[in-house]
């Protein structure tokens, strides 16, 4: 069957991209994959660092079509299309310096020697790629979260061939990204194929299924995330899947906070859940505010400023449908009352979203739809009486990837057993921030317990998002020359990396 | 029901230890670990070590009387045993030495400032306990793997309140052990109950799904292990399950190796294979010989050594009967011959295991069952012929927690590409050694592909075996007061820890 890319702004079809892929074409795939890495191990770390580099190069010099091929089929704009692809480069050139810095190997060497156990044999370990994975990417982050994204360029750092399945809203893109990534391989000298690409809903369940892969990356839905990653776990030889599901995002204000900054916290928040019509996974979905005349003063200036913001049109017609559907029903639930719509814009299409905020009547209010995500621009106000009733409509509120308080020095008092308790259900807390905007850095954690993702012990963006590709493996009495190069005793100038010796962190020598 | 202490010896009821654990108990006990997580939280890390110290010396206070009674129950014998609680104590004594240093908490700072894309807030990121957890121990460790062994030390050490399942071959150690544990942890000043302990198989089912608990800890068999591990992975809150699952860990002797050693290669591998009853995950099942006069001899080595071992007790009679019929369809098993077996010991039980060598005659032989671990004293020789019959058989066999190899520098030739090869499917490779002994050291890994461990990214034994409990949270723009302490600008002199500031890895001043 072929695979079609359509125009969410006119519902109109682009053409067929591709073939769905075959049972016999997705062998051939994964054959490859395993060839591939052979060779992405082969060329050792600094290799590897020139072949992302590469690529990174080789999407730059495709910036104009693929900016544009993917403005057709996501309309997400030029301008986010352009920072994005930006942002997509910048990471697999980051995830290069990772490599050359080498500590992601988390090298330990332990000698021969007593110890109150006995004597120990001369152990190291290392960090060793996983095999090829597969990356199902994202409906919203056409290059950043799919197929050349974080997951592609974090997976082939650590060594390990990749396999995409591209994504139905943006396949053309996903042909586009794949040719570049392969052309900046080759123009790095490779000969094998590191990134594959398949297309259709059933050649991705057989992806996932398939006895070559190691381990998958996915960025989605839960419904669909939920189920790949049952898949996973029910393989003959079950396989890490890292799914990052989304979440309910939940923003604070405290007391002080809202009087004296309510004006600019409603346009920061009305800002950040109408981002790119709401679709991002990190928009705030719920907004904690305090009783009294400051809570008041902020809900009007949400409504006030919510009311100004156009409706525009979303990555596609099914996502715009299940927007207006989710939010048409929260709008009518048992005390919930909607304060503000969006501007309707004139070139409203079957695929607009239309941004909305309602005002849940209580604690009794949060529950059922509310209190699961909503993808799109949808923001959901509920009142706190005091810090009991806080901690209470918090407690209803499920894990996710960020939670956002707002305070003032006078509102530290409890600050910290407030972060504390959102800590330990999230991944990321901000503070006097807004949770959209997900920066590329060695600390950025975006995780979180289920259902924000299926693995909470990793992220997926930042550099540490390598670990989720590499598995530890220990050297027991192996020869100097025979040892992995990271782990001798003498190690070349080229292979010196931090390592932990005999219990004790070592930092290479500092370059005069 | 009552749970009954059985000795393996006798086939004697030693007497009741305990009820089965009951529904209401459960929740009783997970809503206790829920308290005493935030009590071990609060300890921070020198309490927490002062904690596991403790512990480590309430073992020590009832050595006589813990020895006394897992040796009833087990029949492991006194001095195994009395290593076996040296070896608990000892990892109980270096995971608060892993709090001490801190390294493990992966601190990384990265403060707000330009990037090229654009500016990034501050950012700080640090693991947190993932929540209380459940600690399933292994029949053949009733120390080091069970209540009081490495992965509740571990758990512990991230801060994360442990319930155990007792099992059922050795309850009143585990009763003994928990009381030691809780007893040393009141010593230190706890209120808590940082260490559950429930009984029965239905609880430990239970236990699996309980939303309390945030993680598994399991050592065992395959069977259970993917029994639970599926359990864990179907919740509606799927959790990480880190199942050691034991595997026929392959040997393979070089063709120099053979011919300069064989002697002293067999009398290792037969001792090796032999240890315990066999009753270790690391036990070699499996050794591939070179063809022609050195691995004959080596081969007739092997059968001679392996006669002279006395048949013993096993764990249970359960145990017993399954090596028993195991070991006796694999005798039978066609293109299978019998090279020796153990001496027959005059105080034979149902209990009882005699030790096994059997030879697969060609590649083809090695099906069905021998490709699966047999717990207990059998190991397998296979004969290969060239460099290419040596591949296409460890090509045969599955992922293993070890493979071992021996080799004189004449062997050296290809050795890298072997190592490359049984590293891509096992945790731990050993040159010259024998796979039973699992040092406890930082760079030990015990763990594997499936089926030696269903989470490949992790280790049960050694150091890093910590991170399976601990989950990244990163601080956006959090003011520096209300900062975890160890993430703060300028830490107390307790706070320091190694951390990578602005992408570099920093280390603590050294003390003069």
């Amino acid at each position: 069957m072929d695979v079609i890319s359509l125009d969410p702004r006119t519902g109109d079809a682009l053409g067929s991209v591709a073939e769905e892929t075959s049972p016999a074409a997705l062998d051939a795939l994964c054959a490859a994959a395993v060839l591939a890495a052979k060779e992405l191990a082969a060329l050792r770390r600094s290799g590897r660092a020139a072949m992302l580099r590469s690529m990174a190069e080789a999407l730059e010099e495709r910036r104009g079509r693929l900016i544009e091929v993917a403005d057709r089929e996501t309309a997400l704009g030029e301008a986010r299309l352009s920072n994005e692809l930006t942002r997509t480069q910048y990471q697999l050139r980051l995830f290069a310096e990772v490599l050359e810095e080498g500590s992601y190997l988390e090298a330990i060497i332990d000698h021969a020697g007593p110890t109150p156990m006995g004597p120990r044999p001369d152990l190291r370990r290392i960090l060793r790629p996983i095999g090829p994975v597969a990356v199902f990417g994202a409906s919203n982050f056409p290059f950043a979260f799919s197929v050349p994204g974080g997951d592609t360029a974090s997976a082939l750092a650590a060594g390990c061939a990749v396999i995409a399945k591209a994504h139905p809203l943006h396949p053309a893109t996903s042909l586009l990204a794949q040719e570049a990534l392969l052309s900046g391989a080759r123009a790095a000298g490779l000969a094998a194929t590191p990134v594959g690409l398949v297309f259709g809903q059933e050649a991705g369940g057989a992806l996932v299924m398939h006895p070559a892969i190691q381990a998958v990356g996915f960025t989605g839905s839960l419904e669909v995330g939920r189920l790949l990653a049952d898949a996973a776990a029910s393989r003959p030889a079950p396989i890490p899947f890292y799914g990052e599901l989304g979440a309910l995002n939940a923003v604070v204000v405290c007391a002080s906070a809202a009087a004296a900054r309510h004006e600019e916290v409603a346009a920061g928040l009305v800002a950040s859940f109408t981002l790119g019509v709401g679709q991002f996974c990190t928009k705030p979905g719920i907004v904690l505010l305090p009783a009294g005349r400051a809570g008041a003063a902020l809900l009007d200036d949400l409504g006030a400023a919510a009311r100004s913001v156009p409706s525009a049109v979303m990555l596609g017609e099914g996502i715009a449908q299940r927007f207006r559907a989710r939010s048409g029903e929260i709008a009518q639930a048992p005390g919930i009352r909607v304060r503000a719509r969006g501007e309707e814009s004139q070139q409203d299409t079957g695929s607009s979203g239309l941004p909305l905020l309602v005002e849940a009547e209580g604690i009794e209010a949060i529950t059922g739809l509310l209190l699961e995500e909503c993808f799109g621009p949808l923001l959901v106000a509920v009142t706190y009486g005091d810090r009991d009733e806080l901690v209470a409509i918090l407690d209803r509120l499920g894990p996710a990837l960020t939670a956002t308080v707002h305070a003032d020095p006078a509102d530290h008092d409890g600050a910290s057993s407030l972060l504390d308790l959102l800590a330990a259900k999230v991944g990321r807390v901000i503070w006097n921030g807004y949770p959209t905007g997900v920066a590329v850095t060695w600390a950025m954690q975006h995780g979180g317990p289920y259902p924000a993702t299926t693995n909470p012990l990793h992220t997926s963006v930042g550099m540490t998002s390598i670990r989720r590709w590499l598995r530890p493996v220990a050297y027991q009495g192996v020869p100097e020359a025979l040892l992995p190069a990271e782990l001798r005793d003498a190690p070349e100038p080229q292979s010196v990396v931090p390592r932990r010796v005999d219990g004790k962190l070592e930092l290479p020598a500092e370059e005069p």
